[in-house]
């Protein structure tokens, strides 16, 4: 009889359904070392999150992440609420001992972030932040390919994430356009993804050139109330330089139309060169440098030997984008087994963090920024 | 509270797990009239069973068909057995008035399918076929198209469906490469799919030129032990004419090095075409004639006014493979409610059937045959 | 100082202005044996031709080909007419001792063709059918790829040629609609391309299944008086049985909106596949077997050691439909100088005939048919 | 009977032999204002020269530009040498009252860029730079797109100028990559054309943050004795602000494996966006704001009614590379005839250099820099 470990989940909005889908999903499909209760969600509010437990499968619903965090019977804490909250649950979650689970990015800022970072290694508690493109096989592979060789020393990352749900002026203020609660925005929320790729495929960035620009800085209030200001940016360009000497261009917009998301970067080695684009998730552009057969192959990800396939269908036989969180659940709960801190931990939401700092303050300065 | 409806699946393997996760999921994304509870998964094989159960998340298991289908607590009896058994399962299930749910094809000859539909029908009870792929979304708009008139008259259809999990002469003599278990090979497997599309999209098949052909006619037994006779097809090919004027061309093969599983069709009417590949299951190409602007899209079939799609993830965020099934039993279960019989159900079973068996007749007598 | 070889065109239309355009750019790009002299261009139409003589670059014109296929100073006469006018002008060709270069279809009828190759046997002469399509790079680099044995033994070819240029009803009886004058529909126009390229990269056909469709029967006429019967195929299907054991469908159309000249084809053997279409005839598609490496490749077939490659441009630098008109003289050139019939010839141009008319007697008599 | 003018080519590789194409070719596709005698080619060595006018079809050759550009039976200069020389046969040119046809960049630096189009202003000739990627059928038509307003306002422009050609690091120190010759390297070579994109599609530029990167510093030398110096940047990348809000990143290196050469461009805007890569030059993919219906279009830019196509073949028989320098002197005929200066002209060429110079500027300073 499989071991049980009891998740508690904090917030219930969209990443809560996707990392929900996660937990009852994995053991039905992996040999995971626990068998994961969906013990507790929390919310604020009391009639939605009662609700949520119902639709996504939660035993039982809390309103106060405080108590929940404390509760015995709570092994993981998963925090899917907005950045704004992510410290405090996080620390809390840590003091209490709990493994922790904190959706991307770390914080809204800097100082939150590190403060995180401090408290669970303080804790001496499992943590990682949920970054799951990484493990969208094709990434996955990706990776392998890099590690292995395939594509040599590289020289270019070329990483866009586009998107395109604000480009009507009528679209409204949502929250997500507030610097108070969402810290940033084409930045924060999307190039963080491809900085974070970045990162695993290539390395650590030591300097940024870049800038934010806001399209259209008033919009309707979603109450429908009048107008307000939108003090975050619509799209993020920057230029940067990796610690190893490879050069590379990350730029974020929400204002790309036709893109819904579009979460692409390509790499170019002395060997060779890897493209992938989350609106195609299962495959993986490959060119080898071979002599006369050089040829981009486009490899369709479906095969058991490719990384997390064998838990899915046979070959052909695609997946999507909520089975990223599932292998990232997988590996957290590897890694509890293991008791090692597995990746992407708070550790690299902080360096991401950083690489963000060093753009805002590049768009301030007009200059070259070093990554702290 | 939900209503709850106990479903019996009978089989457990390949089918069996995507059955399993269409029951599992379907109300956490989508707002069903019952909530369906995974009762009893039935298998011969004692020990299989029951780790099955515990894998697919199952509350009992059984080994005897017989008594699963009489029980007085299941309400629906989901068959995922091999096409040999088709038949005993259905008509008992029915004759119990269950629910009957059974993967296609319905059977492996055209008289057993027939039985099978008098059965439900005798006993009045609610039926349907899982041919999976009419519920991709992509296909589901695609029709949605044709019936609204966008594409006219339709001229042409062009269906293929392409594997390549046999082309080595040591893979061995699986039961599916023998006609007593099997029924048949691509023909059954693969041109089923494509045929019960080209009901679907266009119309009733009533003329067929086929062949059938057997590249390797000996293969290593399973238990290593000698060789054994491949007495199915390899590959079906086939021209068709439709009752409204329409033509056609349908072929299968498991022959088709780097097809993972190219179920593929295209079709071509008065004012524009349609074109799909389940290897690229969240897009649909579109040809309209528009004059100066007439071009080929790619529509990515992902926002939430596409049929399905609603239940899932924001514009950009694919599914996969196994939401096909998930799509289908929401609507088993909407027809369960609403007490009508949905599509495709025993009577598709049998239609299609007898294209098969055309194309069996035809490739006998080397001339066109007619769909009885 | 390079030798001159004086050619004579008979015929002016479009084929006439691809074919124009191949004499004057091979030595250009190519080192040619000869430099073609473009002597003498003839129609019926004494305006007509003398202006196609000025726009296209020749030095004379005429009305008369019975007298140019008889003048000593024309060494190669280039057949561009319609195909009811082939057999004569390529007969008198042959016996004033001339170089033939042949539009496809060799002929309108098999018995024609036949005379056809047998002129030319008799007199000895150079001939050569213009398959132009075998000259694409992209082709001729699949035919090596097969000779070296990269895709193994051939299992399947799937040939499509569609275009929609008479979808609307309302598009006139051409000369093309008329069996008199065209021989017959798609079948003679498209089919017998992918009838070519099956027999260059498959093998011989020995037999045919196939049909013949006209969705619409009468059109107006092109003076604008009345309707007129259109009597030749809008479509034409097939199946076929090749003599090596491979297997095949041939499907050409008119009617297939948005496919404007998608002449397609996927080939299947042992060890690969390959797949081409003529609309980005600049790639190739190949999937070879390489264990856990297999993927489809993208060949951007631009590269200086790929076939005809070298006389253009650097790699990226992508060429069109009239460069294969100018491989293909180019090969006849260097065919006259060293005294060999090139291919294909007359007696491909024959073999083709006799698929063609199989095909024709299997959309009769509803059965297989062996080619003669 | 049709006027005739007489052009002289100063240069004679490359740049040579698609410029002879275009003036050999453009009045056998198009109703062109003159028929271009193809008069005299010019290059310093005599026995190279002879034998280019031979390949190329030139009448003439000779060896002196300064005898030439004053020839009173040369009404055209065109100029296709390395940038060192431009600004010297240009201006001689001008003098002479010739019309003068640049390659680009119009110089190696931007005062001999400004001195060229003083002297060109001054004789009242009629000048244009050789950007002929303008004249892609496919760009031609985002441009109509664009100016009919179909993507509204502009947002964003990213473009990509790949290649892979010195990717080794024993290619050898060619002449493009001394600083002396060529005055930059992906940067004058690549960027320069995607310069020259933006500034026709979207506006012009009003400030950079660019640098440039050396990936290898030293060679072999051509002649096999020993290394030498790279002073020019392997790769150049950019950030750019439009004067009219829009923003871009502008990305050129010859260090992408598998990229030949892939100048691709995508650009956002307010009701669409359009993507564009010269490797698969025939096709322009648009997507358009159309509620439900939108979808990204591929445009198969091959219809009589898209720009230059009349003058080629029917619906999708593509063209090529060279296909655009035909188109550009057409145009340049036609400007002669109307005695209007066409555009790109030396302005626009001197432009295009104060945007390179500006990214200069910016790599020297770490900051953004106006363009002057």
């Amino acid at each position: 009889m499989k071991k049980k470990i009891n998740v508690a989940m904090i917030g219930y909005q969209f990443m809560g359904r996707a990392h929900s889908n996660a937990w009852r999903q994995v053991s039905r499909f992996f040999d995971t070392p626990f068998e994961p209760v969906m013990k507790v969600v929390c919310g604020r509010q009391e009639e939605g999150v009662r609700q949520a437990a119902d639709t996504l499968g939660w035993q039982e619903h809390a309103t106060s992440w405080e108590q929940v965090v404390a509760r015995k019977d709570v092994d993981i804490v998963d925090v899917c609420t907005p950045g704004d909250s992510h410290m405090a649950i996080s620390v809390a979650a840590a003091e209490n001992k709990k493994v922790v689970f904190c959706e991307k990015p770390l914080a809204n800022t800097l100082p939150e972030a590190q403060k995180m970072l401090d408290a669970v290694k303080k804790a001496g508690v499992i943590h990682m932040i949920c970054h799951n493109y990484r493990r969208v096989p094709a990434v996955a592979l990706a990776r392998q390919l890099i590690q292995d060789g395939k594509i040599g020393q590289i020289y270019h990352y070329r990483g866009t994430y586009l998107q395109d749900w604000i480009v009507k002026p009528d679209f409204p203020r949502v929250w997500r356009l507030e610097k108070s609660k969402a810290g940033s925005g084409a930045l924060g929320d999307l190039s963080s993804h491809s900085v974070d790729l970045a990162r695993m495929l290539v390395g650590e960035i030591a300097e940024v050139a870049g800038f934010l620009k806001t399209f259209i800085s008033e919009r309707p209030l979603p109450d429908g109330k009048g107008k307000g200001k939108v003090d975050v940016d619509d799209a993020a360009l920057s230029m940067v330089k990796f610690q190893d000497g490879a050069i590379g261009t990350i730029e974020s917009t929400r204002f790309a139309l036709g893109r819904k998301n579009y979460n692409r970067f390509e790499i170019n080695g002395s060997k060779g060169s890897i493209a992938f684009n989350l609106e195609r998730l299962n495959e993986l552009e490959l060119y080898v440098d071979e002599g006369k057969d050089s040829a981009w192959k486009t490899i369709l990800v479906t095969e058991p030997h490719h990384p997390y396939v064998a838990g899915w269908w046979p070959p052909g036989h695609i997946i999507g984008y909520e089975h990223t969180f599932i292998h990232t659940v997988l590996d957290l709960l590897k890694a509890v087994q293991e008791q090692k801190v597995p990746s992407p931990n708070f550790e690299d939401g902080v360096r991401n963090q950083k690489v963000l700092d060093a753009h805002e303050r590049a768009a301030a300065s007009g200059r070259w920024e070093k990554v702290l």
